[in-house]
């Protein structure tokens, strides 16, 4: 797991990357099976990057958080379950089927809001069932062209979520994001990262107001380092600052991501992402959720019914080793929350814009 | 200014906060004529003193948040205004009170925000003009008089805000504050804090809710501390985790500090306060502000005219010294916001609890 170096990039998403005049900060690589992960735990200070050679590493980098960001994390677990079917070629078809979803059943352990990752295991599972007569050989390609399918396909994705979302963001103003739906978030380009990268590229002057999104600085660490790369004018803020700046106007609209999306619209997102949500609809903001439909869990009727993940209390208490907090405090550090759907201006998906009833509107995304 | 380790606390607001049971932290002491501040940056890992034996230092020391929390400021700089005092006696009456004004002036500059700076500043010019004739010597000496009052009666108001504050808050659940409304913010005892010292001793089980509040994390560092001291079950939330507990039920009563109120009940506190108050409303929660009547500005009409101070960025890029945002990002970073008054429940003063209209409850305090 010793850094090395940045790898030599899989092509297909940075290619489509780069004819958008992006400058490519992508989460992942994967390159003569072996996933390369960007550590995020050390960004913006260092550009470290680790190689993976077996689907339990790559699960506990997914624990770890050595790569988050919903759809990131799929697509990460995808590459981890080629891993796993690497390693089990040797086994005979049924040991070989057996064994590999065993080991999807453990990378669905990970971490428990993302939808993403429940999606993009279960598609893989699909096809290994489906082709579970197949000699492991074969069947190791097979998923290994879906895991890169899943990738590409989040990156036209959110090429399309950005085509369709920048048409709401003003032509000039300040529009606000919360922790970091970016490239690094996810196969490249970003969510609300990519509403916000179409709409400069279109032209319009945005100033994005990144909360830094505490505990784990997405907003300071990663947003910020993802924009100043694209050269977009970008200005931190602490979380608490969000509402005051709503305040004074200089708010025109917020983009945020999505860790999950119930089948009513509810969206699990960044602890801290409710807060925004409410102080926009108190100023009469537009709150816009991107995401692609790999995030919406149509199998969950609300909010109410998404695990939420509670982290270490480490993670508020201590700074880079040092104790912060006063000893033996006690914490509570639940790491998303759930946006109601009414707070919900829309959901931009690469389907297009969804708008309230966001039932009917969620249902036709896969019908 | 080195550290000189507890000094011998000045005696009357700690024997009428022991009376409390109270474990009497309080940021200041006032022995021979030294000023002695506790090291509020330092804390909750050291307790260091300094000793400070001029104007001049005291407002530095203001500035830079070696003493932070409105009234706590206000007592410092009344405390700074007497050291002045003590290094103009061999001058003649004339010179004594035109160079004392000066360092007066020169006082109110130390931070823009906090109402009760102004106003223990102008009590002690009140008396210089009232006493000009007077010896430099009698004159010192009653300044430094009325200075121990403006401490004893912050105490005093704070025991009761919590008498008329306690009965406000639920026999038992949780409680959110929001920075440190504590006895380091005051004179001793606190006004948030303070009601919430009061209903435990009434036997009240609160569990109280800090938010970190970045970017000083006063909550993290001051609050959880101060509570520990006392044997207050506290629970530490990132700021962004506030609404959240909300709407899972587990807050029933937020109670916050101010730095200033306006005349029509507008509160300016510590930044990420409005968000604390538009998530209460949201959440049909009680949002009560507790503070002495020496922090409501009476010749302000509104939130509006209150002056927002805009400190460093380092204090969102840097931790300890280390950076912790990406290079060369904007920051925005007002330390106060404003909450408006129709999201505040009522205002807890030491002459009772006001609610709206708040104009006319505020006018009757200055009646």
């Amino acid at each position: 797991m010793k850094d090395i170096g940045a790898p030599e990039k899989y092509g297909l998403p940075l290619s489509m990357l780069r004819s958008r005049g992006n400058t490519s900060v992508v989460p992942l690589s994967w390159v003569k099976h072996i996933l390369y992960l960007l550590d995020q735990r050390q960004l913006p200070h260092e550009e470290t990057w680790f190689a993976y050679r077996s689907a339990e590493d790559v699960e506990q980098a997914i624990r770890d958080m050595v790569v988050r960001g919903a759809p990131a994390i799929g697509i990460t677990a995808a590459f981890g379950m080629v891993l796993a079917a690497h390693g089990l070629k040797d086994k005979n078809k049924g040991q070989f089927v057996e064994e590999w979803l065993e080991k999807a059943a453990f990378m669905l352990q990970a971490r428990p809001t993302a939808a993403n990752l429940k999606w993009a295991v279960e598609r893989l599972e699909k096809l290994a069932r489906k082709h579970y007569k197949m000699s492991p050989c074969n069947l190791t390609s097979i998923l290994e062209k879906e895991a890169i399918s899943i990738w590409t396909e989040d990156v036209k994705a959110n090429l399309s979520i950005g085509f369709y979302g920048q048409a709401l963001l003003p032509e000039t103003g300040g529009v606000l994001t919360h922790c970091n739906a970016g490239g690094l978030a996810t196969g490249g380009y970003g969510t609300a990262l990519g509403v916000i990268r179409a709409a400069v590229s279109r032209g319009k002057e945005i100033n994005v107001i990144a909360d830094e999104t505490r505990p784990w600085l997405q907003g300071a660490r990663l947003t910020s380092w993802e924009l100043i790369k694209d050269g977009i004018a970008v200005t931190l803020v602490v979380d608490g600052a969000a509402g005051f700046l709503m305040q004074k106007g200089l708010i025109k609209s917020v983009v945020v991501g999505a860790d999950r999306i119930a089948a009513n619209g509810d969206v699990a997102n960044k602890i801290g992402t409710y807060a925004v949500a409410e102080l926009a609809r108190a100023n009469n903001i537009p709150f816009y959720v991107a995401a692609p439909v790999s995030t919406i869990d149509p199998f969950i009727h609300s909010g109410d019914q998404i695990p939420i993940e509670e982290r270490g209390p480490g993670e508020i208490t201590t700074f880079a080793g040092k104790q912060i907090a006063a000893t033996g405090v006690k914490v509570h550090n639940p790491v998303f929350d759930i946006t109601p759907h009414h707070l919900v201006t829309a959901i931009i998906t690469e389907l297009g814009v969804l708008t309230a009833p966001y039932g009917p509107a969620i249902y036709a995304c896969f019908s």
